[in-house]
């Protein structure tokens, strides 16, 4: 059921997109509500679920997916701290047909390998007897983990373990350590920051086979599982429950949680229901040395000692290896609605709630304040699925859209609100006939900007311009030059953008503490140290 | 306006105090109602905001606060592990007239002083040069900063300081570092747990003069302050500008927010906005040798590099003196309800919302289905703020109530829910006539249970039969033996049974790695080491 609702009028407007930052004339934005502040919405709209803003070109687009390794061409840019040249020569048999081979990481990048030992005949002799059947080196399995989603990172692993267990992950990790093998740990390899695949010949530990549900609590709504669940499953387990999970991304039909966690991803569920840091109740970690961490409560209150678990959310699987995770699940909400608005921007907004009469009230005395204060020109409203999706198609489709445009730079920034618009409008002047579009979308509640630049073909004269401007841009604003994405491997060396010099030397004293040899994830998160 | 509701029937409640597990005889509960499982509640009240379990005894009761060092006779035990005899002897000029003067925590525990450095003359003159008439040694201002707000804990430092920034902070930190001198932080001293006042003869540094509003962001909510605020002083702040604080405590007139931080203060909105690690969204805080650690941001979104200012959160100034703090406030609610329901237990349920038409109708079907279900048998509901405070007053006063029942035995555990009651049944069972009485109240949403045994005097057998039996109880459930306390000097002992050898060990490195010389809030936290 969709009510056009342009002919209503009212007085009163509090939506905030006429304060001037978010004016845009080439573009449009897509917003999702959620419980955003509240200037930014009026005071009655808290109960709104979620917000993000969006800026969409008009191109068609088609639908992704991460259900493959081939599935979306590259959208990063070859040279420069993130760049990477993708498509250089066809495959062989191991890519897809028609897909190009990506170059590897060690080629493309300044990065030389650290001196761990090379795996030799007998580690995978004793891998297999920690493992019985789990220890891959079939070349075109392998090149489905070596290579990101993306496709613009590629490591050289010449095995993949497959452990079901923390267990076996602590007797793997116990046996790496001492023999100084690097490990890459790999979730659904969904990250954009190729924080997931190997640099060089690092072992690949999937989590793909730690994939049961440990417990699910019906009346708190807790649920314990292993790290290896996709988040998709998971979302259609605790939703057959009466619950929700408090993430919602993307990359959920291939993601698992585990990743989601050592990631901290953000995603559309996040001004919701918070960070991972506050709705994650308990870890199970195996540390570099195999010691498993059992942190694994499902307790609401646990003040006895430091909090251990918040180390490795968003640490990127360079301190330890989540094996397992217990995260709280808020109640599934009774009524959806999804408006869908027009005005300089287009704005998405997503509510949720438990009575749907009171939500659509709400929902229409908002809409009709903005309407008649001459806000928002023109929208529609959906409840049912079938438009939900469509209207959620809109936003979702933008990335594909945008590497429909030519070569794209991409950065994911948080900036303070109010300035969040004006990073865009500032490069288009400084970048004028450079770049074929500057694109701002993202999620306007929790003040962060996906920034695309694009160009007919790779350009290092635009690089050049835009890199370091937009991360000196950010570190003035006192933004983030990661706010969802992490740092990984293309993003480790810009980390000083945003944070100081003594927590990064904080940070580098962890992680010496946690993996003395390094063999976690290595190349990843803090920069090279000189 | 009150409305009685108890003529209303009707069928289908799912409140779940009819699980077995919330029946008592001889107590009453009291329950703040949140964003609570909906098995506990039906779905459609998952908008209310608070939810909170209690046991009230009848008796009369002194309204408690905490505005001075000798309001509230001690309430904890002599002996074992957290015991100590709080009325020794009647106090000299430096004690409240007629208030008993406490014993100090060295002659009482088993503890023994650190080779740290004695505090001379020249450090005297070396803090007065730093801080020009913050040097604070007169004794009897000193007593107020060397007695815990429960008069059961007192050190003998000499000396107080009372730094206005953080680089005040720092200079003093690098000068206590260098010197090996013991330095205990302290905020409001309201602490439970013996954490906020020096053991021996520390260093007290205090943040009563680092009050300082930084910013607030009227779009965002988002407050900036330095970690001396008084909670109760940044409620007001805020709520003029329509937001709240996403914490509310008993002690909000003295606490201080670093020192809420510092502790991970659970308290009264915690089901409702989460806890302070998803909360918090930067820190600035000074290491042991005196370095800045500047993560003072207010970006909801932050994925570069591991975040560090997470350790800090509940590490009760072992890690670090946090002196600025930026936390996310919610909107403010614009219909608050408390429904007061009896039954086998007294339930107190608060709901706020955006729209009171809206809240009236959900609370009311609510009441309507407990009260026909026979789950509930009376209650009444309040939306005036004198009846919704005369209301809560009846929760706020139980510790009052207990404290005239004789001599109380005090634990704060989360449990699983299911488990909430059952140790309070157990424990009446197991005590018999030893005990005079045995309560249970707390929150019931996130699993917090305050358990009070009450005898004419303190009793060693009594004390035996509770310790380690109500421990070893909790951590056959998994549970937690500091649920919202922390364990600062008086809990260190217990760590260990919520919290495995593995845990506890990272703890201690992490101690090692960020204060090598162990000098910052010494004796706390972490268990004497062997």
């Amino acid at each position: 059921m969709a009510s056009p609702w342009k002919t209503a009028s009212v007085p009163g407007l509090q939506l905030g997109l006429g304060c001037g930052f978010w004016i845009c004339r080439s573009y449009r934005l897509l917003f999702r509500a959620g419980a955003m502040g509240p200037h930014v919405v009026p005071r009655q709209l808290v109960w709104l679920s979620r917000w993000q803003a969006v800026c969409a070109r008009g191109a068609s687009v088609q639908h992704r997916t991460r259900a493959g390794v081939s599935r979306i061409p590259s959208l990063l840019s070859p040279g420069g701290a993130l760049g990477v040249s993708p498509l250089v020569r066809r495959s062989s048999s191991s890519t897809p047909p028609g897909a190009p081979e990506v170059v590897l990481t060690q080629q493309r990048y300044p990065v030389t390998r650290l001196p761990f030992s090379a795996v030799s005949a007998e580690d995978l002799a004793a891998f297999e007897r920690i493992l019985p059947g789990g220890v891959v080196t079939d070349p075109e399995v392998l090149e489905a983990s070596n290579v990101d989603w993306l496709r613009t990172v590629r490591g050289c692993s010449k095995v993949l373990l497959r452990p079901r267990t923390s267990q076996e992950v602590a007797r793997i990790l116990r046996y790496c350590h001492e023999r100084n093998l690097a490990v890459n740990p790999q979730g659904g390899n969904t990250g954009m920051v190729g924080g997931s695949v190997p640099v060089f010949d690092e072992i690949i530990l999937s989590t793909t086979l730690m994939n049961r549900v440990i417990s699910f609590h019906s009346v708190s709504g807790t649920l314990v599982c292993q790290a290896g669940c996709v988040l998709e499953e998971l979302s259609r387990y605790v939703e057959e429950r009466g619950f929700v999970m408090p993430l919602d991304l993307g990359a959920k039909g291939s993601c698992h949680i585990g990743g989601n966690v050592a990631t901290n991803a953000g995603g559309l569920r996040f001004l919701r229901y918070g960070s991972l840091h506050g709705t994650v109740l308990g870890l199970e970690v195996v540390l570099a040395d195999g010691t498993v961490l059992d942190c694994l409560t499902s307790l609401r209150k646990d003040n006895t000692g430091y909090d251990l678990k918040q180390l490795f959310i968003g640490s990127e699987g360079t301190l330890g290896v989540i094996t397992a995770v217990s995260i709280q699940c808020p109640p599934k909400p009774r009524a959806v609605n999804v408006a869908f608005l027009e005005s300089p921007f287009y704005v998405l907004v997503e509510t949720s709630g438990s009575r749907a009469g009171h939500d659509a009230e709400k929902l229409s005395d908002f809409l009709e304040q903005a309407l008649s204060s001459g806000l928002v020109t023109d929208g529609t409203v959906a409840t049912d699925q079938t438009r939900l999706k469509a209207l959620w198609a809109l936003r979702e489709r933008i990335s594909e859209a945008l590497s429909r445009d030519g070569y794209v730079y991409k950065y994911d920034l948080s900036l303070p609100t109010e300035r969040l618009y004006d990073l865009v409008s500032d490069l288009r002047a400084r970048l004028g006939s450079q770049a074929k579009h500057v694109v701002g979308y993202g999620h306007l509640g929790d003040g962060n900007l996906h920034l695309n630049v694009t160009s007919e073909a790779f350009s290092p004269s635009l690089l050049a311009d835009l890199e370091p401007y937009v991360y000196e841009w950010t570190a003035r604003q006192r933004g983030s030059v990661s706010a969802e994405h992490g740092l990984g491997f293309k993003k480790r060396g810009v980390l000083s953008y945003s944070k100081p010099p003594e927590a990064l030397r904080l940070m580098q004293q962890l992680k010496a503490l946690l993996d003395p040899k390094g063999i976690l994830n290595p190349y990843k998160t803090l920069p090279a140290q000189a």
